[in-house]
């Protein structure tokens, strides 16, 4: 079966108040229309056509990929004339499935049991029962259940009123009849557009037949027309990805504060504290424990590490038992080896950080390699930037920086060196060499402290 | 119409186990009675009056303005005794508004509904129809849907128990009638008070009309009398402001961790993060974003600017596409010119950092002017405290300060000029020179460690 | 009557995805067997036994104590099984409790009513009044009242189905019949398992009565067979700490953002905000305000002091009126002395801070004395380490340390003494004293910065 897929992504979205076009509002850290594009790909469709319009060149920009072919809708006169748009890149195609840019939670498994479900010769709609479908367009069936007709709210009996039964809007058209359905359309309405919906009716009346697929929960087929209802979607993306972790073996100290943004995957024996965030592409191994209100983003986090808590870490590969935190902040670029250690008030960014070495108090490391085994003092800086370049310190295995060293770059510290506290190394030092910068200490006896300056 | 509002602010709260009177206890960092104070303000009465009684010097010091009759009620023996207190202020009255010093959330727009709907000549109650009004007296009318009485939960008859309009205390006197009915009030009861409800009967008796208004919500007439309830109103006045702000344009993260402690003005296309918390007055203008767990207090934050992760801003005046933290502390009398950037650890505190300037890392910088496009190493200390007075250090156009750097103010570093990393700077530094204060460095070959002593 | 009390704690929990057997799994920081013994202990039992099977060994290990009789289940063969194999330890008891390793919220007052109710010759079961019992079984009675059989979900009729009361299979054996019932049981059933519920049936045929209690709420007899479930009883204990701390006079910014793993002493007007976490044994007197996000461990905080946000407190003693943070780092063996304060970017360690001293930017400052009214400079380093070795700073009273300042331990600074802003201070710094150890600077004129290199 030849399967297209038309994304509805043309409208406004004025109640967001916003300057974005609607469907780039981000849910769980992506576009909404990124969640139905994916959701799309994921059923291997031939095509994927998106029917863009208002923010059309934004729109394109942010979600630019080989195989979409967008469409440009320059009215929006309906959700038919949307389609309608679309059609005739469809030709060939056996089933057209129609999503919506702004429906982003839909699953790719639902979407599938209607494609399958409808087949290339039947109309498949994807309707849903919910304990309030006020306001939604009801799926009105005939005593052998098979569906009659959609109506809408205002045209609704008192008995119509009481079907639980609404319509969600997606639906898999048979490629046979989809054009001219389409065409067959009319704008006699009220609001004088063409509606996608309409075309149940026409299916009725050519007895095609009509199949019904339903998703696993509400939120799947709920859209965001303004921020309120963005951060419902939200919530429910974050409470679906929540349980996902839970089930493969994480503990959340609160499940309804965790946020996902990206692509996580975790190993078992996992704690996450609260209001964790993690972005991008994150991995987690075994019996990792994050402490509350750590960021972590685009990270690798290997077996048994511990992450205290306010650490904030981006494109950092941290090795099995190593101990970051409280207050540690790995830039891009920072690997630590096994049992490394980066403690509070730390900054460290494209450095290496070798086998069991501590960086363990108000540190700035950036562009260096450290070797294993060894110790940086509190208050150590490498003074990496010229105010043009950039240059890299180079510290031997066990080597020892005396607390409040100032390490000008670039410089070498020798294997077992030891540098002494309060100095500014300026030049190499060699293996197993003391190096001192440092002025003799005077005492001015019974000093005179400075008094108080009149205002 | 003339207007006078009463306040009730006598009671103790026991149940809240607590030294501070009931109605100073905050919800949304402002007293409870503040906000009543603020809502009876709304509707530009004539005089209020505040009954206070316990902790009535507290409360009056709290807060005490121009606009506010305070009433000392000695004994507490009932809302109708409490009201009496106040009638001998309210002579000429057309209306006299009863509101409650511990029911906070009630809306400017619902007490002028009420006042409306009364009249000078009516009775005017606020009524609210529960799902549960357990506890509540309720409304009961005759078949003509006029007030008829108030039956309290004790006295109700299982009839009664089935209506669901339940009373709120919160009245409109008619200033005609108030003064007869309150010396009507008996306190031949249970407890021996007098009960502003009573008033339903007087009215009912004389032919009074009786007139009902209802608010937007239940929490609107929502009293605390533990902190439990407290944490309530909390919650509901912070999911008032959230709604408030993403109708506003504002992306919220999650509208159930947001914490509004005072006045917030936006723009649109503004990011919230979770748990941020913004205290005071505070300012957010278009596309900016500010990350997890931020606090910000009395600041404006203006166009793009970035706020990362754990920032804390206090009395800080942020310009255009300026980057912020993580872990950056803004203290009072912090200025930011546009695209400035105040990294991790930093802390500032009167200080001016001109356009593109820029202290990146672990660095105090206090009571400084500091130019354009400058940029302050890490480690950089301002000494501007001799133990007694605070000294200004002034940072010309361009100049780069080494790192770990203590500048001793008072101190100037003129414009292009440079100082050396680790150096100790006690004196001016002309424009364009490099600054070193700084010993040689020696090495001491094949040094011997220390060794572990014995305990 | 003399107890017994058996906990079940010998499952495997597969669908935790696990290592650690199902009953270590922790809420509120403490394994869920854990809070079952606690319970258990409340009662003063002759003996409390615990049924072990999967992961035995590590279970005995986490929580092994003196008062405790380990059984070993070795294979797993239902519920009465496990209770038969501590039958033989419970020689003499006139009453055996049983309960669930897995089940950790069950209030000790709720389970001393069971056994009130129950006493030495009835049969005592533990029931509960569920809205949804879907899957549990069903407590049947007879008109009188009198319990009659427990229908398990997939046995019962459509009637049975109606009942809203369920087994929660914590109950009460005589002693007298309780090791007759139990080599009773048979396992002539579809899983081949003996249950302990049959022992009802075999109460009602001996004509033994029933009796039956309840707990205050759901929550209290909720298993976690899941991480899912885990979380939700998580939330639950969390949610009744959070009411009790209100309760005691703790306002709390959200309740639903409060996390408590451990014993907190609270007194009265103490101010929680968001997200903060109490860890360990904490007592918090009177008047204390804890800013968001704070994490609290194992530390004493007295009356009037405030701890800003992002702190971090681990064994520390932290006297009346201080001043703490944002973002301080107080390690174990941290005591701040009347009025002390430590503010942004400090981390302390075993160090004694005497009345009004303050460390109030970008510090380390570990195995140090420092006495009253001291002031610790920005960027002061204790250098108390030299790789192998820890070493004392002593810091007299009204010493002043200037910013930036290596003091490398050991080492004494006297009373009033002084030290200059960038010193490294090696040596003792007499009384009064002004110690510098600082190079003159210099200045080189039209210095020419750095050019960017070619890549």
């Amino acid at each position: 079966m030849i399967l297209d897929i038309v994304i509805l992504a043309a409208g406004q979205g004025t109640r967001m108040r916003s300057a974005l076009p609607k469907v780039l509002h981000p849910v769980a850290g992506k576009p909404m229309l990124g969640h139905v594009i994916d959701c799309a790909r994921a059923l291997s469709p031939r095509h994927i056509h998106v029917v863009i319009g208002h923010g059309a060149e934004k729109v394109r920009e942010t979600l630019g990929a080989d195989d979409l072919n967008w469409v440009l809708q320059g009215e929006q006169l309906g959700t038919g004339h949307a389609v309608a748009q679309a059609i005739p890149h469809t030709k060939g195609a056996d089933q057209i499935l129609v999503l919506y840019g702004d429906v982003p939670l839909l699953r790719s498994s639902t979407l599938r049991r209607l494609s399958e479900q409808a087949g290339q010769n039947t109309l498949g709609l994807l309707t849903v029962t919910m304990d309030d479908p006020t306001g939604y367009g009801r799926i009105v069936r005939n005593p052998a259940g098979e569906v009659q007709s959609i109506v809408e709210q205002k045209d609704a009996s008192a008995e119509h009123l009481l079907i639980t039964e609404a319509n969600t809007g997606i639906m898999a058209l048979p490629g046979a009849h989809a054009a001219d359905w389409l065409n067959s359309l009319s704008n006699d309405n009220a609001q004088g557009e063409y509606y996608l919906t309409d075309v149940v009716a026409l299916a009725v009346g050519s007895k095609t037949g009509i199949e019904v697929a339903q998703p696993e929960d509400e939120v799947e087929v709920m859209g965001a027309n303004n921020r309120q209802q963005l951060s419902v979607l939200e919530r429910a993306i974050q409470s679906r990805e929540a349980l996902r972790l839970m089930t493969e073996g994480v503990t959340l100290a609160d499940p309804g504060r965790l946020d996902v943004r990206g692509t996580v995957t975790v190993g078992r024996d996992i704690f996450l504290d609260i209001n964790v965030v993690l972005e991008g592409q994150v991995t987690i191994e075994d019996n990792v424990e994050i402490g509350p209100n750590c960021v972590i983003r685009n990270s690798v986090v290997r077996r048994g590490t511990v992450i205290k808590a306010f650490s904030h870490l981006d494109g950092a590969e941290v090795g099995d038992e190593c101990d970051i935190g409280p207050y540690a902040r790995l830039r891009p670029g920072t690997v630590m080896e096994r049992g490394a250690k980066v403690g509070n008030f730390v900054e460290t960014k494209k450095t290496t950080i070798g086998t069991g070495s501590k960086i363990n108090h108000l540190s700035y490391v950036g562009d260096a390699l450290i070797g294993e085994q060894v110790n940086i003092g509190a208050g150590t800086i490498t003074c990496n930037y010229d105010g043009v370049n950039k240059f890299v310190t180079e510290i031997g295995d066990r080597v020892f920086i005396g607390s409040n060293t100032a390490l000008v770059a670039p410089v070498k510290v020798g294997a077992g060196a030891t540098t002494g506290a309060g100095s500014t190394i300026t030049q190499d030092v060699p293996a197993g060499a003391l190096a001192v910068a440092r002025t003799r200490q005077r005492a001015i006896e019974n000093w005179q402290r400075p008094v108080k300056k009149a205002d």
